[in-house]
């Protein structure tokens, strides 16, 4: 299987999460906490219906391959071909009503991040990366679908850099003293975004986006978005990010040095 | 000249703000900084190309009316008809492809606001109240048009409350302090939005938005969309939300007592 015979396979899976998710976007809706007595985490019918379809539909096309996702768990994580799905990542954002959330679709090949998709119902765009190169496809100016490369954007010196982080509430402590050493420096930093200042990332709009405690399915998809537009992605530390953790994205190499350093102390 | 008669007119300047604003959103542009040695406030081509043509149309069409506008100052400030115009609410946003930014549309009658309109060009949204009565139209799920009523929710507690703000790094110390209040016991709090976190307050999917050092044109086109959706704004001290200063906006009366009080301290 290569990334031409799969494409249609992930555009079938991103039809599925518009159709599963869409309706239930700005509708009153039961939250439940999966963390009870701890931090607020909304889970939403669209998440469970978004998941368990995508799910169905992998396991009937391609039985051998394995599934980690947010909702239901792993299957077969070590199958040669292991699909990552997080059906609505930036909950909190979805369940305020604001657009700035995305389903991910992600496939691991042997353990690494090859193919990638976010998708975002309700603005009708796709962010698609296969590491060597991304697209964004999405409303043009009269409304109509276009086509458009990502590519990061060139900037060396955090003076001029503009940050996106969704949070500083989801630091602990000692993480957000390093987050903020990256802040202090930076000429704009936003919060706000989940995936969606990823793909922000790989459009070029953005510089560094800087982000802790994420999951295997809120960043390996991701990454051959970020890489296939140009950008580097991380754990602080400067190693894999396809299992989570603290992450740091830039648009180029220089900048990302500088964030490590800065990230270390 | 009744809310009927200009409806019309505000949808011409709504189809203005798209056709000028649009075209430059997500595209490298450069961002001039307004307060030299301040803080970062960027301004695009886009956002005087949108007023200074919304003006045009406003000056040939009603000569004797005032304009406020965020770009290019005020003129006849004490006109029975005052138009308050912010092409951009939200720049940084809008610098950083984030979609959650508006172009705020608005008019005082004798100093009272009568009538706003928040267009979302990229979105294709728009969220119009005169006070009495609220509505969306946006894109559906086919991407065809349709319109909605604008209701906020009823929710009496904060424990059960979302909380939006743009960002704890527009407020002084003293102030920000007042804003940790209301977050220290809110079910959820989330960061980003400018004008679209009151449109997502109008819309009944958040419960209280807080801000710090609005300008007139940053609030007053909101006003008729949040009390016509039925939701409840003012200052920090429960007076008058026109002139801008430090605001607080509800869904419901009795959450807003809570939240005067508990920002009074």
């Amino acid at each position: 299987m290569t990334a031409v015979d799969f494409a249609a396979f992930v555009e079938r899976l991103s039809e599925i999460a518009c159709e599963t998710i869409l309706p239930f976007f700005r509708t009153a809706l039961g939250a439940a906490d999966k963390n009870v007595g701890g931090a607020f985490d909304p889970v939403t019918e669209a998440d469970h219906a978004a998941e368990a379809a995508m799910r169905r539909l992998i396991m009937t096309t391609f039985p051998s391959h394995g599934i980690i996702g947010e909702e239901f768990g792993s299957i077969r994580s070590d199958a040669e071909f292991v699909w990552v799905l997080d059906p609505i990542d930036g909950t909190k954002s979805f369940i305020a009503g604001l657009p700035t959330w995305g389903s991910l679709i992600g496939l691991l090949h042997n353990g690494a991040p090859t193919y990638g998709v976010l998708v975002q119902p309700f603005t009708r765009e796709r962010f698609i990366g296969d590491g060597g190169g991304a697209v964004w496809r999405g409303p043009g100016q009269g409304g109509e679908l276009v086509e458009r490369k990502l590519t990061t954007r060139l900037c060396d010196s955090f003076a001029e850099a503009t940050l996106l982080t969704t949070s500083p509430l989801l630091y602990t402590e000692d993480k957000l003293a390093a987050f903020r050493r990256v802040e202090a420096v930076v000429r704009l930093s936003r919060y706000g975004g989940d995936c969606y200042a990823f793909a922000m990332l790989a459009a070029g709009h953005v510089d560094c986006v800087i982000e802790s405690g994420l999951k295997t399915y809120d960043i390996a998809p991701l990454i051959p978005i970020i890489e296939g537009a140009g950008g580097v992605v991380t754990d602080w530390a400067g190693g894999s990010a396809v299992q989570g953790g603290d992450i740091v994205a830039t648009g180029c190499a220089q900048l990302h040095v500088r964030a490590l350093k800065l990230l270390e102390g």
